[in-house]
């Protein structure tokens, strides 16, 4: 087993990654402490790994568990998904002590912290990650919260989790296709600040791909680190965490213009990735061998590199109400070159069309 | 003009108390400065107020100023009211740097309050409070949210304002009853810790309940600086700010059990705040003439002092659910004398047995 620590003062906790580590009492109870807990999970995770979890936490008999479970999938994520999560918190009648478990990707993740960032002002929160979306980025980091018509995260809260216990045996049953959206957010992670790790994820994408377990185990303990030392900076947003949402602006307006019904938040991410990064050549900060470098690795991992059935204005317009506006320009993570993102709302509006044109309907 | 802060690190707000305050564009302006502002409040303030309020803030021309009036009555401190005020701000595509103003009394800034720690994840707050409640009590120290049908207050979050405008003119309007109800707030404020200030309020309940602007100006300040002192002690409550709940665990079963419908909540806070004298002085903690000085005051205001439509074993069971429950075990707030309140979990269970036995059917 692995530790890391995100420092955050009196909010700091640990990320724990390990193989078979949500089965194992010794790991888990300690860190799910109160006498009520919530589970949340959906459906499709439930029957995997419920039981096990469980009974990793249900050690003593005033244990009380109370288990929710959702619909798989962005779409219900959603205030109505809160207010069901919450209906069962009070039927039960957990206390302030109580707390809740995410067990499941970055959607279960973020409506449970969202409902427990909520219950009686703030109760305690679990993140038991099982997705490797989850476990390299959405986890970590303590936002929480659901998406609206108008646009994703438009509702939420800070909320960070009193552990992380990130289980790398989930990956097994991760299906393909979330195993390659988990990867974007990796590939993210080295473009922000680390072209070291770029240069490893290139040469080591098949082994990835074929779930080496050591890969993964290095790919998402360096993601981990990178996304901790952000946050330690800057928990809140104020500043350098905004270097996180590196593709997210396009992403963002690519699921909300699909209604969260299409695309992974990964394979969007993939694709905002590469937008970024043509948006950044055209600004004239990154040469033609860093944007094909991020071209090839991003096909190699078979993610999207456009999004073709969303049109241009669509975007733009969905880009707008994006949480990254600020008095009124709106804001870009772009890149001075591989392992260099900076945040910025000094850019050429001609870049900013071409992205469009380039890779839009 | 008066001016008071809440000591809070880098959450630290101004509370401004004046006459006519609301229509200054000179006290305003400086405190709402961001481009986007969405002022909330409801069908009974809003016309009274709103355009004053809005013509102080609305100087210059890139203002953009978004109004959402919303049914008066603590019936509607919902979920539902929230989501309605998100999907405003949502729709007006206000930005993450945008201010939501709560003009009218507690529940509109509870539920503002809450929206604006929602949307985007947390955007600027302030209160312009115009109830005697709200000035004296709800809208300083950063309690937000909204019930459930479950519970009073059961979802929110704790998200403090960038100032609290209280202008004393608007208690001019204020219906005779909610007078009274705000008063109930102020006799809590002295009860908890100023001996010295409830013996002025014996003094002074005619001067009060005649609105003398003098009177009514001394008995905010005072509560406000009770308040803040301990609020900036104890912002989440871990511990001494559950001294303000002083009679408050009584009031929300009494406002839950009635549906939020017929008690006005410093009616409830009235009779819970005997409630809690009674339960004290049957602790063995409270004289015989501490309590019949409580139960004057509350008479002399016109406040209720028992709860006959709601029955005891109906209390009970929705105390239970409430957010003073640790361990299992229900804590209360009782009085060790006038001045001197404390929390406590160590009480005989005869005592609320009696108090239950008293005060409700």
């Amino acid at each position: 087993m692995q530790q890391l620590n995100v420092e955050l003062g009196e909010r700091s906790y640990p990320i724990l990654i390990g193989h078979g580590l949500l089965a194992q009492p010794s790991r888990v109870a300690p860190l799910v402490g109160t006498r009520d807990v919530a589970i949340v999970t959906n459906t499709v995770v439930g029957p995997l790994y419920l039981d096990a979890l469980r009974e990793a936490i249900d050690r003593s008999a005033s244990r009380r568990v109370v288990e929710i479970v959702l619909p798989d999938g962005e779409v219900h994520k959603t205030l109505d998904s809160i207010s069901r999560i919450l209906d069962v918190l009070v039927t039960n009648r957990l206390g302030r002590d109580a707390t809740v478990v995410a067990l499941g990707g970055g959607v279960v993740g973020d409506m449970a912290g969202f409902a427990a960032a909520c219950y009686q002002r703030g109760v305690d929160f679990v993140q038991v990650p099982t997705t490797l979306l989850a476990q390299v980025d959405s986890s970590v980091g303590g936002k929480t919260g659901v998406n609206h018509a108008g646009g994703k995260n438009l509702i939420g809260a800070f909320h960070q989790p009193r552990a992380v216990i990130t289980d790398t045996a989930t990956l097994a049953t991760l299906p393909d296709r979330e195993l390659r959206a988990g990867l974007a957010e990796v590939i993210k992670s080295a473009l922000i600040c680390d072209a070291e790790f770029f240069g490893w994820l290139e040469q080591n994408v098949a082994p990835l791909l074929q779930r080496d377990p050591e890969a993964l185990s290095t790919a998402i303990r360096r993601s981990c680190e990178i996304k901790s030392t952000i946050v330690g900076r800057d928990e809140r947003e104020q500043g350098d965490r905004a270097l996180l949402n590196l593709g997210h602006t396009f992403a963002h307006a690519i699921e909300t213009a699909t209604g969260y019904s299409t695309w992974l938040h990964g394979e969007a991410v993939g694709a905002g990735l590469m937008m970024a990064a043509t948006m950044s050549q055209r600004a004239g900060w990154l040469d033609a061998t860093a944007v094909e470098r991020i071209a090839l690795i991003l096909q190699a991992i078979g993610l999207p590199t456009a999004a073709r059935e969303v049109a241009g204005a669509t975007a733009l317009d969905l880009m707008r109400i994006d949480k990254k506006v600020k008095a009124g320009r709106m804001r870009f993570v772009l890149l001075q070159g591989i392992g260099h993102a900076v945040v910025t709302g000094d850019y050429p509006e001609a870049a900013l069309g071409a992205t469009l044109a380039a890779h839009f309907a």
